[in-house]
């Protein structure tokens, strides 16, 4: 669980806000993630979400004190651009950025809940469909879905995948799901801090691709 | 067609030797093809044929004169890369360029030759899958090919498609078309002498991605 377990995100504060630095740190440790599903059919998820994580840090980039919150980001956007936002900047960058994570982190709490296609338990395409379901699918339309379709007969065994995530340390398979569970716990919280900043703040949108 | 035409391909010298630099400022126009396509589906195709592009530009700036045509390249590649060549360098990065430039070639001369679907003529779908199933089918696993048949209705009308072409300049279809036809000329002799290359050096490879 190296990939994963080495690069915890840190607790929120108090708050609820996120810094943004270390935000920007952590989130660095994901695009790898896509190469743990062992096909090269993911790279173009791979670049989207690393295109995502460039957009927000030249933001960041340009005035660290600025920007030293997403909220902050958020709320400087909401008047450099008015009428063009939310649909710009690092604004929308995270809008979609968050939908990858929460992506990540349905399909390993699907997976850290045991959650299985009893028929072939050691494939993990049910729980990527249900972590696609609830994070992206509404926001592509048929063509993209279909691709999705189409890609998820790429995804790897879960053995394999498991010991992908926790590259070069030797490990149980329960082992390495307690070391998920872990890890959820201050990711699953941060991603959920930003869905709820974007609700707050209006800054939604659902269009589709 | 002022994409197209502002962007010819020069003639080829007797020796049919590809000169690199010039070549590299011939395709460099290349990639905004795929925007012509009119969607962001195509955007990982573009993005594969521009990373072919800087890597053959990145070892030609290292020396030009060392690179000065693309038959060059791959003979002194072949020394440095010793058992690892053809599958290395600016020599893998060209043998799938060419293949993307071999669909470009095919799809254009098939609209120029009029090939089309009597129950669809202003579908290019027929035209697509002829320049793919002559550049790259054999190339690719059935899970990319199944990615590509449903990337396929993204296409564009082709009064869309040669409208896009013309960026600009209003001009018939048959004027659009002549304008393809001449751009064909050099375009496909740069083409098939890079094929030829390939195969005289037995350096094409035909594994699937
Ligand atoms: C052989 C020929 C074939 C040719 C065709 C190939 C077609 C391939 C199509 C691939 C689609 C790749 C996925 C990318 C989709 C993207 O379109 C969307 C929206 O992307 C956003 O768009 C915004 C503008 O609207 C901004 O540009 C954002 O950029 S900005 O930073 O500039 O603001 C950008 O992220 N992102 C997404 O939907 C996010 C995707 C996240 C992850 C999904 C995980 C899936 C896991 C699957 C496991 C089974
Ligand atoms: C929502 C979740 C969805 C997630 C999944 C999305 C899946 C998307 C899959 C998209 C595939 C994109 C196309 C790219 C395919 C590439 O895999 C191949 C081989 O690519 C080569 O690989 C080499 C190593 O083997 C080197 O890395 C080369 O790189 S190197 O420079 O480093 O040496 C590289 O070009 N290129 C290709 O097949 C070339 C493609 C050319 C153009 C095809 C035109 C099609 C036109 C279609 C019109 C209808």
């Amino acid at each position: 669980m190296a990939l994963l377990l080495d690069n915890q995100f840190p607790p929120l504060p108090d708050n609820k806000e996120v810094d943004t630095k270390i935000f920007l740190e952590s989130v660095s440790h994901l695009p790898p993630f896509f190469d743990c599903l062992g096909s090269k059919v993911f790279a173009p998820v791979k670049s989207d979400i690393s295109g995502n994580i460039i957009k927000i840090k030249a933001v960041y980039d340009s005035d660290p004190e600025k920007y030293a919150t997403l909220q902050q980001i958020l709320e400087a956007e909401k008047i450099t651009y008015g009428a063009e936002w939310p649909k710009a900047g690092a604004t929308l960058a995270l809008m979609w950025l968050k939908r990858g994570l929460r992506l990540i982190q349905v399909l390993l709490q699907s997976l850290a809940d045991g959650e299985k296609d009893e028929n072939n338990p050691n494939l993990i395409r049910v729980n990527i469909t249900k972590a696609y379901e609830t994070a992206l699918k509404k926001y592509h339309g048929w063509l993209v879905q279909k691709i999705f379709q189409a890609a998820l007969y790429a995804a790897p065994y879960k053995s394999d995948f498991l010991k992908a995530l926790s590259k070069g340390q030797e490990t149980s398979e329960e082992d390495c799901l307690a070391k998920v569970r872990q890890f959820l716990v201050n990711f699953t919280a941060t991603v959920d801090a930003i869905y709820e900043m974007y609700t707050t703040m209006n800054a939604e949108l659902d269009y589709k691709v």
